[in-house]
């Protein structure tokens, strides 16, 4: 089994109605790669600056999270503010400041280049091609988040990519951007006509939707009394749901339900601290109660 | 069985970006208790002008609805206009006249004086005082739900009125107003504890999620790719709760969320065409099938 994840690693400065992080660790390689370190043991392609946390890269290095596709170069990593409402799935960026991730230009150690699943974390879509020609093998399950920054400028290239994902991850204002149709359910069956086997469509508080060739599937999110920060929501659904696809080594419908149940256990810890916190200490029964509690929620 | 509904029987002008339709019949009764219909004999308490088609009147009775209880005035029919946008969960008022419905005084005939369920739709919370000492015994349960308007005009009475409600009704925005809360399952939960035995919040496109003394249920809305009119849609998802409630004489943990599943298929049909005209022809089967896709769809 393996899971190779290319992304960011960041510092995150957040601003929600009741607090104020100044620049702690996030970014969606970051958030994904821990999120599924509880199923496999994820690799991780990445550029940091010489002042990312030493403490950190152990933290995940004792998640069983391998490290050698990050590389470090002089100068500051990644910085992205933003700043949340009262609706904390409403959020404003307030800077981003791209540092060394703007000539980030991803490499694959040998050890990386045959995948079983490759998870293509919202990084420009140009890198793709770059990217691919380091495998050796094709993935069984290439993998595809975006932002709608990508959408607005590189369109062709963002669609020319989806050709050749099986899974595609975006949140519900994306997909119906992409899409051009305002209707969720068109947009997401829509988007799936272009290429890839399943459409995976996050909805933050509202759970996700999962569009396959000849189903849909529904999952809630967990009902959360204390939502204190949910950045890196998006980046540990993708990451549980991809890491329990690479642990059963299955990607059957069946499989692609609990993957999705998965990804909003991992969800729902994440928002129930700022930034990586919740991470540390949580344990393995602490993820499949959630899991039961899912299904308590939705039983009838 | 019995199931009484107070709520109004209207003429509604709704515009959407794809049609406009002049005075279609709506109201809050008329929809809830054809929802209801399915499962059990409606008796509906309502005021309506001279205006109201005789047709519709006909068409409420072949669906075994009891119509007693509808006062038929000198005047006009309450008309309301709304507006949607691409987003058809969001809607503006455009015009709202009262005329007969503005100095309703419902009237219980003998034969609705002992419900087994009693449903007070968004009438003014005045009128409950009223309602209740023409009853001759206290029913089994009693369901309210209520409009944004009543809130801002009438918080006291709306407050007292939930201390003997059991069932509430309310969509997301409105619970969290009510609440005075932003966290949607702290505000149904706050709710709660102000006398509901459950607190059923509508969530739209969401699908809606079920409060209850010891658990939370999540019900998920039909994936519906066209979405004509929802209009009614909330009043469907009481009617369906309800008349299923009614209809198994139950009200167990278990009842309740089949009966929010029920109310979430007849919302879901209701949407698919303008005003009333979804329930002609509308078949039993239908409906079954499609409680059995509600399974499917949240399967794992």
């Amino acid at each position: 089994m393996s899971l190779v994840i290319v992304g960011s690693l960041a510092f995150d400065t957040i601003e929600t109605p009741f607090a104020r992080k100044e620049k702690i660790v996030g970014g969606s390689g970051t958030y994904c790669s821990l999120a599924a370190s509880f199923f496999t043991k994820p690799k991780v392609v990445g550029v940091i600056g010489r002042d990312f946390p030493r403490k950190t890269l152990a933290f995940l290095r004792s998640h069983n999270i391998d490290l050698r596709g990050v590389q470090v170069k002089p100068g500051k990593t990644f910085h992205w503010e933003g700043r949340y409402g009262l609706d904390p799935n409403l959020r404003t960026t307030v800077k981003t400041e791209l540092n060394v991730f703007g000539e980030f230009a991803p490499r694959l150690p040998e050890a990386f280049q045959r995948p079983r699943i490759l998870y293509l974390a919202n990084i420009d879509p140009d890198h793709n091609e770059g990217i691919f020609s380091q495998l050796k093998a094709k993935p069984k399950i290439t993998a595809l988040d975006t932002i709608q920054f990508w959408m607005e400028t590189k369109p062709g290239t963002l669609r020319r990519e989806l050709g050749r994902t099986d899974v595609f991850f975006a949140n519900d204002e994306e997909i119906k951007m992409l899409a051009g149709e305002s209707n969720l359910i068109k947009a997401g069956k829509r988007v799936l006509g272009w290429g890839p086997s399943l459409v995976v469509v996050k909805k933050g508080e509202h759970g996700a939707l999962v569009f396959g060739g000849d189903f849909v599937f529904g999952v809630l999110a967990h009902p959360c009394e204390e939502v204190v920060d949910t950045t890196g929501a998006g980046d540990c659904f993708a990451g549980g749901f991809l890491g329990y696809l690479d642990k059963v080594k299955d990607g059957d419908k069946a499989a692609c339900r609990r993957a999705a149940v998965y990804g909003s256990v991992l969800a729902s810890f994440a928002i129930e601290d700022f930034g990586i916190e919740r991470f540390a200490g949580l344990r393995q029964e602490e993820i499949e109660a959630r899991y039961r509690l899912f299904k308590k929620l939705v039983s009838f």
